[in-house]
């Protein structure tokens, strides 16, 4: 399916190194596997790399904006106007995500994959919507295939963009007023998960708000007939965002960059993603688990263990970059420690 | 007990701008709470700074490290000879916790608080030992009162050396070969926790050798009457380093830094401090839980919830480090993001 659409093409880890990356981490100056979850992160991204000797070269977070025609249903708390509002915060550094890249040292991309909104030039603004918002998916698909298929095709290109400028590790963040509820319903739909186990509160539904969500989205899905084609599920209850993030994700494991996965929203483009060409999971970490319900149990999918559970639940790629520093100490013990012989440390009792 | 000493004095945390700072988190623009533990963490260090921007000024490490008799009775699968092997790899650059305090910006300080060995003179080293190596306290206490509180002492001044520096956040590691048999006999002593529920593997006990540790562990505390004085607790079971530790945290707390609290033996020498002053651990911020056993019990004596978990198990301060650039984020964040006014940004809808 991967290639009659012109996506990127993901090639499975390539597993030469995996014993010796271990060999050389289980020679540094401390007891075997005390590092934990930091000495399976070495490996990854040393195989990733296929060097023994990983590096983390200009990592980057790239924000994708859209807007939701499914926010006409009630779904969130917020008004659709703060996609845009957030967008033009984005561009001025004042939002999280913003600091957090500052901490990190990433490089910071903000892209209008399809807000409801005509924005005035900006240096900082990639500005390649593909519509000003998607449809209301309770009432009809939320875009067309050829939408969806350009907007993944959009994403792979934006992270080609950063592959040719030398970006190793990249994470992908998203800003879109209901885009919680696309993320269930794509879930439900790739997961075989009921709705009300993927639905959560979002940015701060109250109790009757829940209730609502889950009543509006468990009549989405069964309005839309179930289909075996990821594109369907990407372009009925997806986000502009969400499909350039799709699209990204394989353009990056094409490009064999170690990619950061953000939370709920993020997690759930992973889905489509995966269902596209499944070998893109060996390509990425997860960063955190989020406090939206529903990510557990979405990282249970990919058998993942995250980095980081610090009750998150932001969104803008904040959990990535708030990662980022625990690659930097994988990547720094690998190259950077001694051994017990060139440290003339002894090893353990025989 | 505390003055008697001439201690360090730990004054309770000052409450004054708590809800201030809530009121300058809650009006950024992010849906308030989304942040997470970074939320309160900001809050924290808030007002422990006593400032509504607070800053992070020449963060430091200080690894403490040390001999224990205790070692002799084969409760460690390494040679006794590994500190001072390690203590050189720390002087070297070549350990964990060189390249995490790189990856961190932190300063790193090595303290020799009493290593069966005598080290040849480096810039590099505090080379302050109490003796060299505490005293086998399956048979005898390991240390005198007298030896406990000068360590003590002597940790305290190493941390008013770094506020005179400047430094307003610290995090202390160790090494010790045994050393988490003193961190057991302390926990168990001072929480009143049986023995089996604070001893674990170490570096990597097989299950003989865990069983031969909780032996040996067990006969000690028999051995030893129990007492309600901290410092005797310290004394029959501690090492230099945790002693030395131990007079760093109150320091620390009398200095309002914010503390850094790395893993087992180091979360034992803070149940040593708390003893003495229970203030100690408002200024206190738990990095990690460590994959020793008995850690997390530790952490819920103190009701902590930690930073990170990431199935470290290693010391040397390497959870701090580690930790520390989620207290960057955390103070970025206050610092640097937008409120809804000044972004124009719109609320939920009410």
């Amino acid at each position: 399916m991967t290639t009659s659409h012109s996506l990127p093409v993901v090639e499975p880890l390539d597993q030469t190194l995996r014993a010796e990356l271990q060999r050389i981490i289980d020679l540094k100056t401390k007891p075997p596997g005390s590092l934990g979850q930091l000495e399976a992160l070495a490996r990854q991204m040393g195989m990733i790399q296929r060097s023994t000797q990983p590096s983390i070269v200009r990592p980057a977070i790239i924000v994708f904006a859209a807007d939701h025609g499914i926010a006409n249903a009630g779904v969130s708390p917020y008004p659709q106007a703060v996609t845009a509002q957030m967008v033009l915060n984005f561009l001025a550094g004042g939002a999280a995500i913003n600091a957090f890249s500052r901490v990190a040292g990433l490089e910071l991309e903000v892209v209008n994959a399809g807000v409801a909104h005509e924005f005035a030039p900006h240096e900082k603004l990639v500005d390649i919507p593909i519509a000003r918002g998607t449809r209301n998916f309770a009432q009809e698909p939320a875009m067309t295939r050829d939408e969806a298929l350009a907007a993944m095709r959009a994403g792979a290109d934006r992270v080609r963009h950063h592959a040719a400028l030398g970006t190793n590790v990249i994470g992908f963040g998203e800003m879109g007023i209901a885009n919680t509820s696309s993320a269930a319903c794509l879930m439900s739909r790739l997961c075989g998960v009921p709705i009300d186990d993927c639905v959560g509160r979002g940015t701060g539904l109250d109790n009757a708000g829940l209730v609502k969500k889950r009543n509006v989205l468990a009549a989405a899905l069964a309005y839309h007939p179930a289909s075996n084609d990821p594109l369907d599920a990407l372009a009925t209850f997806g986000g502009f965002e969400i499909a350039m993030m799709a699209g990204a994700y394989l353009a990056a494991a094409e490009a064999r960059m170690t990619i950061v996965v953000d939370g709920f929203i993020a997690t759930s483009a992973l889905l489509v993603a995966d269902a596209f060409a499944p070998a893109v999971r060996d390509y990425c970490v997860f960063a955190h688990a989020s406090n939206e319900a529903g990510h557990r149990r979405m990282l249970d999918h990919f058998g993942a263990v995250p980095l980081l559970a610090l009750d998150l639940r932001l969104g803008e790629g904040t959990g990535a970059a708030l990662a980022t520093p625990l690659l930097r100490a994988a990547v720094a013990f690998v190259n950077e420690m001694a051994s017990f012989e060139s440290a003339g440390v002894a090893q353990r009792d025989a």
